[in-house]
């Protein structure tokens, strides 16, 4: 278990277009402000993911409700519907409202659709760094969620590579001895939203690094297969 | 907005028992390990509060369900039952399993209730360690919680102290100028769940420290009146 860890915000990601090479963005900026070490746990939103894969679709400027329709065709199911609140479940099997689409942070006449597939989305950027600098790090992608039962919104996880989504620790001891008997903890989700507490909603910091995470966390895994509760496991849906 | 900060799990907090002096438990611990700053936010588990204020209730160490009874008498509301599993609403209105009573971390013939006002906790523990170290930190009472539609647990905030629990971007700018509509983030659940990364669940480490936190960020708030939702402003009960 680590005992000691770092979180900080890369700064020098520059406005990402459609087919940027996003993992060669990142690893410039990284080498100029804090040089990857293996090991490292790279949180990079989803926005600008989104933004290289050219996940953008029109809408009109002047509406601000003139996505509502892709919400809509993007959504598998709706959950609830509060005046323009939208709780949905996207293809991939994330709860959230608007299935994930949003308007900050891209330029008013496009709203930004989530990745097709996020964890193969960090398994791109992941392998790509890792090919092109030698270091072995780990790749989150994060995006920002509300929540029921509790006011405010956390950064989760919507995909990662290098890293186990759970951290299993059924059949260990607790500090006493005893077995713990259903603890998985859900680390993605927790390093996203550390990650998100230097990253910031309104500063468009794309990138933080979380250094000190302990290497018997490193792995493979998948969000959608690992975290992402089936329908019919769900008892809230 | 802070663009780097550390996580340290303080390890050398001694078993707690009722009626001790959980402030100076830490500041001594502290000051051995990592000497506290002004603006250091405090994490601390809700285990260790529960022990300090005595809410530990007899159970029969020998049947692994002589818990149950307490949590249906703790429990304002059952949402859902599924064999065991029961997801309760809380007198404080927490939304969790077993009316967060649990038995790691606890000798095997007790269970931990959760502290009676854990604002209260907070409040009281950072009050002490304020007046006795001269040093200005924030506080927070951490447990761990299941969630829906997400596999595993994460760290959140039952209570706080010296901290806003969210941190309002509403009418603030995003990166291209856009006003953000709708980020009101909960850092103290962030918080908690970065400190739950270094303090692990099976190592008993009852609190960690978060350095390099906004200044803006401090202030007053209460986990319970400004995070937990109401019943009828929930849409998922």
């Amino acid at each position: 278990m680590a005992k000691r860890m770092e979180i900080v915000a890369i700064e020098g990601i520059p406005e990402v277009k459609a087919g940027d090479d996003l993992a060669g963005l990142i690893i410039d900026a990284c080498t100029a402000e804090f040089p990857l070490e293996a090991g490292d746990v790279l949180i990079v939103s989803q926005k600008v993911v989104s933004k290289a894969e050219n996940r953008l679709v029109h809408v009109d400027p002047d509406d601000p409700l003139s996505h509502k329709p892709l919400v809509l065709a993007e959504a598998k199911r709706v959950l609830r519907r509060r005046g323009d609140l939208i709780i949905t479940e996207t293809a991939h099997g994330y709860v959230c409202a608007n299935a994930g689409i949003d308007r900050s942070n891209v330029s008013p006449d496009v709203a930004a659709l989530l990745p097709v597939d996020s964890d193969r989305s960090a398994r791109r950027i992941r392998d790509a760094i890792t090919y092109r600098t030698g270091t072995q790090v780990a790749v989150i992608v994060a995006d920002t969620f509300g929540r029921p039962w509790r006011r405010g919104v956390t950064d989760i996880a919507l995909g990662c590579a290098g890293i186990l989504p759970i951290l299993d620790l059924r059949g260990t001891a607790d500090a006493t001895g005893r077995t713990l008997h259903v603890t998985e903890v859900c680390i993605v989700d927790e390093l996203a939203g550390a990650a998100e507490l230097v990253r910031g909603k309104s500063s468009g910091v794309a990138v933080a690094i979380i250094r000190g995470v302990d290497e018997a966390w490193f792995g493979t895994g998948s969000v959608v297969e690992d975290v992402v509760r089936s329908y019919d496991d769900d008892l809230f849906r």
